[in-house]
């Protein structure tokens, strides 16, 4: 089941993306479950499921994609994930990096991402996204993926230049990351670890890889980041990026205003996103 | 004035705190103003002053305290940012060094702070914490001390054997640093850059500094936060710490369980947890 967030005629609401269309949950369910994330918080994917059949609501141009999650409680960034990755920066370290993104920091599928006016160095990241589905302190790692509502795209736009200190400033620019289109639910996704992820620039492909590559398996990071902070429905972990960004080519490739960014991952979709100037200029 | 939000036999409010006790602001304003943040949001300081001479409601006794602003939506900390500090840690960046805690990873003054069973250098930092009152983007350097609201003590526990990579595992256990006691209005402090800031230990004194020796000040750092990101009424800066941190002291000096840690800032307050053993053992 893919589960979307949504804007229809300025309105928000949530619901089941398929071929035909997208079926409103929010619409049938009503103020108890007022979002995807409170959806996530009771547990209702069940009830969710029961209409998937139902008659479509909305075609696809008649709405506007939402972040999956609109405003997570923890978005965690796992950095320098992939073994090429940290060939590229020369990373070393044996735990897992970790950054956080404020939800404000993220737009929905098709939205524009925004290029800093201050920047000339605005990198792509195409990464695999897991929403927590079950809340949890201490979760061991045989367990973790019990926690896993599922999964999705995320494109972690890095503002190279503004990358100073522990990578907060590089990350939280405004609209800067994309993340969707859509979750689809753990279900459909028998291993994790087995999916190509690749990421487009106008079309070339500028990473290739697979999550069977990443270093800290999703297991792993869940156990690892669950012993100090408490995990609940809706929160994101985005589990770093394989090698290929642009900060790391000869010569260097940023986005530019005008540019098509797409993250596709392997079961899950093809998150698009077009580079826009940021409005608010430096 | 000082602003504080509480606990009061089980109910959350907010208020003013006085030499006679906390008038309740809560109960006075209503779901139009439900807690402190709101407050902040709605700028209704001045209406809030109006209850200043009121019979207080409270006795300090009859309540515990949360940290002035509960849910930040967001906490910027800068790391490295008195020169005794970067001397010890060898810091030579330029730009100031963020990192970010999350809202569960704080409790308020009295209450204890929990000391990760994981960890055996778990680290005092005393801080000047700096709270939002106007929204803003790109604010100026010279406009920036009209969006706060206030001032208060902050207490940046840090768990030194786990700030793997970027800080973000080390400073977001749950419950390991501390805010407080309350928010002194901006009016009250003319100049933030010129207040004494103490840590004591068990009542012995380990930091000791001014913040006129703060590398970045507020200012500046509004300025370079609010570049990148929307800063919202309730947000927090917490500035960085003064040297003599227990981790660079020969030999090293970590919290154990029973300490009392308290931050002292002059103007402002003192701030005052237990350290007490974090239940969920590792």
């Amino acid at each position: 089941m893919k589960l979307v967030s949504i804007a229809v005629k300025g309105r928000r609401t949530y619901g089941i993306r398929t071929d035909r269309g997208v079926v409103d949950l929010g619409r049938r369910f009503g103020s108890r479950l007022p979002d995807l994330k409170a959806l996530l918080a009771a547990g209702a994917l069940a009830q969710a499921q029961e209409f998937l059949d139902a008659t479509p609501d909305y075609a696809e141009p008649e709405l506007s994609f939402l972040p999956p999650v609109d405003q997570p409680a923890k978005i965690f960034c796992v950095g320098m994930n992939y073994a090429e990755k940290r060939a590229e920066f020369g990373e070393t370290g044996s735990a897992p990096t970790l950054f956080i993104r404020f939800p404000d920091s993220q737009t929905g599928h098709g939205c524009p991402v925004l290029k800093p006016a201050a920047s000339d160095e605005f990198d792509y990241e195409g990464e695999l996204a897991v929403v927590i589905g079950t809340a949890g302190r201490r979760i061991p790692r045989d367990r973790a993926l019990d926690h896993v509502a599922g999964y999705s795209c995320y494109m972690d736009g890095s503002v190279r230049d503004w990358q100073h200190g522990w990578y907060t400033a590089g990350k939280n620019w405004q609209q800067t990351g994309a993340f969707g289109p859509w979750i689809v639910t753990a279900d459909e996704v028998p291993d994790p670890h087995a999916l190509a992820i690749r990421t487009y620039l106008n079309g070339r492909t500028v990473q290739d890889d697979n999550t069977g590559n990443m270093i800290h398996r999703i297991p792993a990071l869940i156990e690892y980041i669950s012993t100090f902070s408490a995990l609940s429905p809706g929160d994101v972990i985005i589990t770093g990026s394989p090698g290929g960004v642009g900060k790391k080519r000869t010569p260097p490739l940023f986005l530019k205003e005008g540019d098509v960014v797409e993250v596709e991952i392997e079961r899950i979709g093809r998150l698009s996103n077009r580079v826009v100037r940021d409005a608010i200029a430096a």
